[in-house]
């Protein structure tokens, strides 16, 4: 028989799981494992609330396995590390973000690419190398292989640069593989939420011309005055989308829920690239003529790679970007949730999981 | 008022036309201009029927302008220079394409993208610098400034050789830009017309591996022993199917009617290419979740500019590259449409129009 999520393993852990659909989050207990000769245990302090972390809550996707804890922007303190670790010392300040495991003899396992090992072990609601599942941050410590394991920037706020784990990798792995980070070149960032207002600041970071492409004008002085966006268009006023047409060379698309894309396409320039990072539940409708008499592609995009991680970190550190963060109590976690699924947050809740968990 | 087809130019000239959207061809007088100082006439001998002819003709993409005579594979000897063109002389052996002008000016145009200028103009149904409309190879002779006149290489059949000037292009092009050209990298061709046989054949002359990917297994053993693929996928068999996903890493899809793009992206690799050069009239169904997952990208590419379709007919010349043809006399050519419309052509009808064009 299965043993239970508090009897499987040695260490006694605590956080907040979502039960069933409803999503509601409530007190629990489980465990985690010994930590092993490659393992770093991780006293974790902040936790960012992804929107995939709803999703999954609430079994949007349809994969959810309950109990679940979410959470995969953990921000900690090493509190152990095993014998073969020389990179983290106990006391460093760590991050952890959306994998703690993958099988590290595939092709992409080898060039960097552990986000898409087919055996990728998620941080939370997948199953691990030793055949349990896995929790995620909202919860008060995570024992982790050193190979998944960031080291956390010094002059990075340990609140604010959480959410750089997910949202901040997600969309700068995707500004270089598709080279979108010559200066000067024009980015349109569509949806300012958590991934958006990262990807206007990182853009601004690489010298990119910004323009935020939103649906309303709400944000607009917003995004321009305290993002610094250069600009900003709204997709609902047709005189200036027309105006705009053609001067963009990439955009990235953050947009979750499902959209026309000819309205971006049309943006583009020759040669123009629209990379989704989004995850519409429904497919897109893609025009192919845009495509075909402009040269132009839709592309994906899927997190990053430890490597990749670990330079993003170092990249946002060095030209101070953390994300806009309102700072939330655990047990505040199901009204933010409320929140957040009428992207009522300015741009991302982070948990005080360090001095608000308690039993 | 507008002057006449035949007395709005100095030379006569003589062709099959559309006049309506039953698409029928019948015999046309009409003219064209005096060869100016950047000019080369050319006396047609071969011109290839390609499907863009039909939608033309048939007016299928709503923008016909009738009369229309289509044809845009055109090969032919030079029969006049005009003063400023050094690199034809009289008697050259000459290609003209899909495209006859552009602005000379814009970006596009100075990076050798003529295909992309948004002032192109195309060799039929469309209205050329001086104002008046162009007409294309299903006809006698043309007259085409030097930028957009090919050299035709020698040991290139004249009639087989005619359709690279756009399924060539078309195929070739693409392959260039999206760096689907390393020896040993596997490349699915979807659709095996006029296109896609053309792109097995370039395929294989790059020293990549050819899958066909079809919706019957009619054509297979043609595929195989005849064009030089290394193998043959039927869409419909879905053992194979499932057997053969991630295992590509290029697809071209020269499917131009609408068509499920969830099968094809299933095929492809970790960071796999998908693009498209047919032209569904619809949008097609893309599906977010497999692109984000694997990094994977759909793209376009419409012909490609003059530079690069020499480049095209020099490496076809040197692989001994050319298109399997029927070839047909111009009254044949209404008969020809109607199969071409069914599909029932191995692979591209060429209208022997030196030898069959009379009044």
């Amino acid at each position: 028989m299965a043993k239970s999520p508090e009897g499987e393993h040695p260490h006694k852990a605590f956080g907040w799981a979502a039960r069933d659909p409803s999503g509601a989050l409530s007190p629990f207990h489980f465990s985690r494992r010994e930590n092993g000769d490659e393992d770093v245990t991780v006293k974790i302090l902040y936790c960012g609330v992804c929107h995939s972390d709803l999703h999954t809550a609430k079994n949007e996707w349809g994969f959810t396995n309950y109990p679940v804890v979410p959470g995969h922007e953990i921000v900690g303190v090493a509190t152990k590390v095993g014998n073969n670790v020389e990179k983290f010392k106990v006391g460093d300040k760590v991050g952890v973000g959306v994998l703690v495991g993958s099988c590290k003899r595939c092709e992409p396992c080898q060039q960097d690419l552990e986000n898409y090992c087919p055996k990728v072990t998620l941080t939370y609601n997948s199953i691990g190398q030793d055949g349990t599942k896995t929790y995620g941050g909202y919860s008060d410590m995570i024992v982790v292989d050193q190979r998944y394991v960031l080291r956390f920037p010094d002059n990075l706020p340990l609140d604010a640069g959480a959410p750089l784990l997910c949202a901040g990798i997600t969309v700068y792995s995707p500004m270089k593989y598709y080279g979108m980070t010559e200066a000067g070149k024009h980015l349109g960032v569509a949806g300012l939420g958590g991934l958006g207002h990262v990807a206007v600041k990182i853009g601004k970071a690489f010298g990119l011309k910004v323009t935020v492409i939103s649906s309303s004008s709400k944000k607009e002085s917003e995004a321009i005055n305290k993002l610094g966006a250069d600009s900003f268009l709204v997709t609902s006023d047709p005189a200036k989308m027309k105006a705009a047409m053609g001067t963009m060379d990439f955009i990235i698309d953050t947009i979750s829920a499902v959209h026309p894309l000819l309205p971006l396409l049309s943006l583009l320039k020759m040669n123009g690239k629209l990379v989704t990072v989004g995850l519409p539940d429904k497919p897109l409708e893609l025009p192919i003529f845009p495509l075909v008499v402009g040269r132009k592609l839709v592309g994906g995009s899927d997190i990053g790679g430890m490597k990749e991680t670990q330079e993003m970190l170092d990249f946002c550190a060095k030209h101070n970007i953390a994300a806009d963060i309102e700072l939330i109590r655990m047990e505040d976690i199901n009204t933010a949730m409320e929140r957040l699924a009428k992207s009522d947050v300015r741009y991302r809740f982070v948990i005080d999981v360090g001095n608000s968990l308690s039993q």
